[in-house]
């Protein structure tokens, strides 16, 4: 089957079955269906939706499927209102207990789609996107904590460090696609306060913290005092903070040429690359133990699915490229 | 303050916060509060209202506290209703991908609570708490599969294999758990083939695929086709499938005399208690690498409470006391 038809079929199967209209919300998307297309999962989360919105704008520009492209953008005014004004379509009930929590995910994301959908592009769309854009940076900056020393993974809504341990995790992996993230942004933008934060803090501090200094690798999850996280996987070793990291340090390095910044891409990469990449059969393992050990060894799994690795490499080839052909001409 | 003071403060908080009378159904229970007692967490699992009846149960047997006794009742009738008629209440949505998945933990704790509930009592109330627990035992038998050489954790409503990695998946603690509380009621009941299934099946099936020959110890999650689990943790040793093999050995070689049992027991005991006992501060620690290094530190946790180990150390005390006495009379 041609590429093209077949991509056409992925499309038309996301469209006819990945959102779930009985869910509460009719834009609100499965996390995980059968083969026939059936609900098994949905999250009450933005996240399955905004993938959806990332696949419906990609494909619109290769097909120049009007239609589609109309879908992503109804479906990012939805993400904007559930992020923005009104989560209760997401079907999260409302708890006493509940403080207003900022995961940097949610903007992060949200920023990933304005890229998406602007790149290249122009218009009365763009501008409302831009104005969104630049509401997600302001954002990530206040998961920018302790006088500029830590990149802490969840705020308040006031931007404030939250009590406990949910208030001092951090996710290295995170804070450097949040990295590049705003690089991106501030390179788009002209912004070189907004790029050299993106590079000394987002870049640099989850790599002093999270860099296991033994063993090699970036750590999943650290706790900001130094106590042990809780989760079960904090010292493990995943593929994709490591593709992160990749693009962040190559990005970096392409626009400052700091020789520090190549050297940092050089180190994830050797560790990378013998590590997580499977020389024999293809593809990428995804989960190793902190000393290094593949254990879990299957290449695509409920989280590990056809993205980060394939993302990183089509960047990576993408700058390594440009860096290449400055040097020529 | 006097511990019978306190443990009433307990009895009182729960009965204050811990039912959300808000989410959904008026017996939906908190996972997780606030210290001032508001709701941070609601499962829509049964796990929280069973170990609310357990709280409520004994703590009314402790103070003769009518009221408390007749909470835990309802809220038993309210779980059987769960599990057994209508799942509806637990704020799960339905979804067109949903097949009935039995897993293993819910007539568990359900025969857990039969236990609590009819303990050294008699009358009409118990004779329909002895019906609930015949059906949770043959619910639990469902999980033995493939001709009886292997403990599935999850199961189809008409007790057969399911596909794929979910019905692959083992949980070794989890049948060992499972095997003390069937020999219990085996025991209870006067059925000598259910304590030999207990034994030869829920005890000894889990130690041959789930004991780790190379590093020692229990693994967490297996496949039981020798594939990787999903499940991060899989190789992890955890505390609690360690203390469920403990009590499950002991009791075993009480009843049989088995020499093998007491070998089990043994083992289990050794590296339970050169792993994951404190020596220097007391407690024990939860996780541990395949390797059996300490790999989260903390005493308690989100998932760590004041429930598995001394509930271990007061039962094999009470279990080798009873030995130690037979052999002195």
């Amino acid at each position: 089957m041609p590429a093209g038809l077949f991509i056409n079929h992925g499309g038309a199967f996301l469209r006819r079955f990945a959102r779930i209209p009985n869910s509460g919300s009719p834009w609100k998307c499965a996390f995980c269906l059968t083969r026939d297309g059936k609900a098994l999962k949905v999250q009450r989360t933005i996240f399955s939706e905004c993938f959806y919105v990332m696949a419906m704008d990609e494909l619109a520009r290769v097909t120049g499927d009007k239609d589609m492209q109309a879908e992503a953008a109804q479906m990012m005014d939805q993400l904007v209102h559930w992020v923005r004004v009104d989560p209760s379509g997401l079907g999260k009930p409302q708890l006493s207990g509940d403080t207003p929590v900022c995961s940097m995910a949610v903007p992060m994301m949200l920023l990933c789609l304005v890229q998406q959908l602007t790149e290249a592009r122009s218009g009365e769309e763009v501008d409302k996107y831009r104005e969104v854009g630049g509401w997600c940076v302001k954002q990530i900056l206040q998961h920018l904590q302790r006088g500029g020393t830590a990149i802490l993974e969840s705020v308040s809504s006031e931007g404030k460090e939250l009590p406990g341990c949910a208030g001092r995790l951090q996710n290295p992996g995170h804070a450097l696609e949040a990295g590049w993230f705003l690089l991106q942004y501030g390179l788009e933008n002209g912004d070189q306060e907004l790029q050299r934060t993106a590079v000394d803090k987002f870049m640099e501090i989850p790599f002093l913290t999270g860099w296991d200094k033994e063993h090699g690798g970036l750590l999943y999850f650290l706790d900001v005092d130094g106590y042990c996280p809780t989760q079960l996987e904090w010292s493990m070793k995943l593929w994709w903070p490591h593709c992160e990291a990749l693009i962040a340090y190559l990005m970096a390095y392409s626009h400052t040429k700091e020789p520090a910044l190549l050297e940092r891409f050089s180190q994830v990469y050797d560790y990378t690359f013998s590590h997580f990449s499977d020389a024999e059969n293809g593809e990428w393992f995804g989960y190793l133990t902190q000393q290094g050990k593949v254990t879990l060894d299957f290449k695509g799994g409920p989280f590990k699915g056809f993205f980060h690795v394939p993302r990183c490499l089509y960047m990576c080839e993408k700058i390594l490229d440009s860096i290449l052909n400055k040097q020529e001409s």
